[in-house]
């Protein structure tokens, strides 16, 4: 097995916290996306979208997406469980990773490929080219700050964001929190629920991940 | 079990499409989303994000996120399988429907939510408000063609979307392509693969639900 990593990049992170849970230590080669090493034909043939990270199987198949690739490791090695043990919890992790997804990541996603000099012409991920919009770092902004006031009111009434115990779904949540640096924007300064939360994901060993 | 549902959508049909593969027959209550029925006060008691669908389970659990619902359906109801049979093919279905999703669904929804006037000042589903924006009109539409033109050189080389197997990506990418009629834009047409495809999907008993 081999991951295609970006160890700055929030997306590969999350597969390196969730492989440091199981234990697993995985080689990883690194693709510079600052210097736009995603771009180039030799990445271009692992993932025409431009994307990491990928994980290279055993058997040499190639899988992006990141929950593909957590997936894929539940499969091959069950314990600690990261999605769920039955059918109840198992949708409920998916169904928080996923919230947050949608209102986290990609809302700070939003907001920082529409106003970081370095994605200029690259608002969105991928090899096509799309001019950024002041409007959308607005809006990223904005929907980020509500995503946490949201997540600090579930964390006063569950543990961990999809309920008893520690998921993918926190691993999404923490690389989100971190992200948020990247914006100038304290996550965690008035949500004591989600501070209280976040001491505790962070002091994991898997956080260094 | 009930399903909140609205007919005409496709996040719904979604979930519908999947229980009548797997011969389900579950009870839906509609929600017209054309009313503005899902930001009631009632609605937004099941759904604070005010979207459909959501599935409430038999122990009264409420199931937002589309994959969130298929994943507690294949666990209680395996056979067939349509999120994969092992770990490989798991990968695989989940990073198609994902990539299915990111380039494809939401590609669609940022063109028809910012063209159309039902859904001015909610460019994006949630009970907030966010203007339209013409440049993601166009962006939309662009994004989907790209999306289409390569599921169709990837259907040349497989027969489903994930591959060998009917699947949960299959389903994502039948509710995109007739999706596509909303922006009147032809999936099809041009693209042959995609079209064979979409002559076998459509004509299984499962596509009308």
């Amino acid at each position: 097995m081999k991951l295609y990593d970006c160890e700055p990049a929030p997306s590969p992170r999350r597969v390196r916290i969730f492989a440091a849970e199981k234990g697993l230590e995985i080689p990883t080669e690194q693709v510079n996306l600052r210097d736009g090493e995603q771009f180039s034909e030799n990445f271009r043939a692992i993932n025409p979208r431009c994307t990491v990270p990928v994980l290279e199987t055993n058997e040499g198949n190639l899988i992006t997406e990141v929950m593909a690739i957590c997936i894929y490791l539940e499969e091959l090695y069950p314990q600690p469980a990261l999605l769920g043990e039955d059918a109840e919890s198992k949708a409920m992790v998916a169904m928080w990773n996923n919230i947050a997804e949608t209102d986290g990541l990609w809302a700070m996603a939003e907001a920082f490929r529409n106003s970081t000099p370095m994605f200029k012409d690259h608002a969105l991920p991928g090899p096509e080219t799309y001019p950024q919009l002041p409007e959308l770092a607005a809006r990223g902004r904005s929907r980020v700050e509500l995503f946490l006031d949201r997540i600090d009111r579930r964390l006063e009434q569950v543990e961990y964001l999809a309920g008893d115990a520690y998921s993918v779904a926190d691993i999404t949540l923490l690389v989100i929190v971190d992200f948020t640096g990247w914006i100038k924007l304290d996550a965690t300064a008035k949500r004591p629920a989600l501070a209280r939360w976040y001491e505790g994901v962070s002091a994991r060993d898997s956080a260094s991940a």
